[in-house]
């Protein structure tokens, strides 16, 4: 005997979580935060940002204006970030002041933001990571790459992501000429040894500040030129390296004191794991978990930074599949390419909101099931559907009929 | 490699959606939109009610003030509703506009708004119902109770919900006085058959404009006073009754044309099953969809009335309890109540961002799992640690210890 609205009527009750940055994690965020009943507060640079549409107010300013900080943190409970491009400084100051909360905490950060710090944490943690130097000129690299032979990889310790900031050299005169050029711009350098990379997986696991702390299943995820393009779960490495490379998740975490979502990028080479970055956040390697886990990384790094019980990590069904959408030179009709994503049986379409440009990452598509293939085949006929370009080196079986036998939706 | 926000940056894409009304059900509509990438834009009362958190625009104003609905309908692609206080001339007149949509249309909202209206139409369809007759005067109520005995059950044919606008009447001197005071609001009254409940079930659809239907299993409900308090999936009645129920809920759905989410409620009386009131959008009945099937009323609404391809409907667990949220007398601290709720294994919390107060809705909770005892066990500790007060009428083995024993958290 309803048959009503069961009630409208205001008045905003629960905590509430600033977050700087307002792109597709911060809105991810705020989906699960209103399901808890905690409101949001994003810090976004543009006032449309992804993040806007579900944030329960928008401060509109850059991530390292110390007045937009500040407004964001007299709004809020506690402030996290949806990406690491900040001043570790300024935040380092909020977090000082009476009721002031930054989680993660700068100590954190400083190894997310800077992979100088993170390598020599790591280093002296015992954690595994591939060999490395820091890079002041291009004798540096040469003298690295005598030690360990060439090619290598240089990196910039800060502000890089998706493939940018990251260039592999193949001998000593292009080590010459890049580092020449990427030192002119003040970046700080370092080099690491290029593994013979058999698979690369992703470790996720959400920290309370007491220390409490989950593990998602290990991932594998596939990389097109440095940029995420599928995660798969369980993946195709054996159950041991799987568990091992959780385990490692939980232990870098306890490193650095992470408090919310930590995802480690892990190398699998020569038989062994090894660190390869850290995000102190949720990542795009656990979109999975919004369906495939009982909890999502969302909501545990919600649950997580404001230090109530973590949830269950364990996984929805036997095989999850996720794809990343992303726009292509030739954008289809909205509408009509959602639909034709929905049509692909047991497609969870995520689409950020974003105007579609060439290249850029606009959503995800996630496909739970029990058969590996199947649900592979799926979320790639999804993401192709909303206009995403099937990569060089990623190969899908059947994509040409995706629908037909896969049987159940879910 | 990516240790980035993966990308912030503006600009919004995908369709649009009106909904008249910003309770709880409008917030769970914003948060399923925010995922497809969905815009929402509310026509709220206040402007702090529990949706407009999650709303990318919000008009406040009333649900019949034209100018308020005129500027809902500019702003969106398709305009649908939250709850039935509404007027249906000014709805027909939208739908009728170049451009305007409003779904359900004016057709289904007709038998939804009004129980006569809807009584007449089941039955010229043959779909089962009680025996009922309209009231005029104290007189109709008399000569209905000669043919179909006492007692019987006097309803108001608008504006009823969760128990208000429905009298039990035991004899002929209760229904003089209280025809009298109801006729006395101008609200037209029909009587209804007392039926010898044995359950009561609902039973949930979705349509497209097309007529594409897909239904959920059918739940059982459990009500006090009128207010449903728990739903149980499947429930504890026989296959071959769910099966016919959810049979029933398309056949209505048909019956009336709906567009969007429809929820039938239902008796189980004497062997048979018969229609007691329909709502045409979301329904509490329903809200275990977000965890406990594939997809979501709240996104199969939204793909509906966007005619979208409609998402699976099978559930993702054998058993799913949800379990309402109601506040008390004495509200407990907020951010305690949560730690308390989120610390029961596997228990999906949902706030809609409500001031608290005694005998106001103002959540749900979920669980999933295996054994219909702890699910339904866990989802009632969760519910009671956020508050609820365990209302006579139900009962709760073991709720004492409800994380004792449950073993796994999903």
């Amino acid at each position: 005997m309803s048959g009503h609205a069961e009630g409208t009527g205001g008045g905003r009750a629960g905590p509430t979580v600033g977050i700087v940055g307002a792109g597709q994690l911060a809105r991810m965020l705020g989906e699960a935060a209103s399901e808890l009943g905690v409101t949001t507060v994003v810090l976004a640079e543009r006032a449309d940002d992804a993040a806007t549409a579900v944030a329960g107010h928008t401060v509109v300013g850059a991530a390292d204006d110390r007045r937009a900080l500040e407004e964001l943190a007299a709004r809020c409970d506690v402030v996290t970030l949806d990406h690491e491009l900040v001043d570790l400084g300024l935040l380092a100051e909020l977090d000082r002041r009476p009721g002031g909360a930054v989680r993660p905490g700068p100590g954190t950060l400083e190894a997310a933001v800077d992979k100088i710090a993170m390598r020599r944490r790591f280093d002296a943690a015992g954690l595994p990571g591939p060999a490395w130097a820091e890079v002041h000129g291009a004798a540096d690299v040469e003298r690295f790459a005598a030690g360990h032979g060439w090619p290598v990889v240089l990196k910039a310790a800060r502000g890089g992501y998706d493939g940018k900031g990251v260039w592999p050299l193949g001998d000593a005169a292009e080590a010459r000429s890049v580092v020449d050029a990427a030192l002119g711009g003040g970046t700080p350098l370092l080099v690491e040894a290029m593994v013979p990379l058999e698979a690369e997986l992703a470790a996720l696991v959400a920290r309370r500040p007491g220390g409490d702390v989950v593990a998602w299943p290990a991932v594998e995820t596939a990389q097109v030129d440095g940029v995420c393009r599928e995660v798969l779960v369980p993946g195709r490495l054996p159950a041991d390296v799987r568990r091992a490379a959780a385990d490692l998740g939980a232990r870098v975490a306890e490193e650095v004191g992470s408090v919310g979502v930590l995802a480690v990028e892990l190398f699998y080479a020569g038989g062994e794991l090894l660190v390869n970055e850290i995000a102190a956040r949720p990542h795009n390697s656990g979109h999975w978990t919004i369906e495939g886990a009982t909890t999502s990384q969302f909501e545990n790094h919600l649950r997580a930074v404001l230090d109530l019980p973590l949830g269950a990590t364990d996984p929805t069904a036997p095989e999850v599949a996720s794809v990343n959408v992303f726009g292509s030179a030739q954008a289809p009709d909205p509408v009509a390419a959602l639909a034709s994503a929905l049509a692909v049986p047991g497609a969870h379409v995520h689409l950020y909101g974003k105007e579609p440009r060439p290249g850029r990452k606009l959503g995800h598509v996630t496909v739970t099931g029990s058969d590996p293939l199947s649900v592979r085949r799926r979320a790639w006929a999804a993401a192709v559907a909303l206009g995403t370009p099937l990569p060089g080196g990623i190969e899908v079986d059947g994509l040409d009929a995706p629908a037909a036998g896969d049987g159940a939706a879910r």
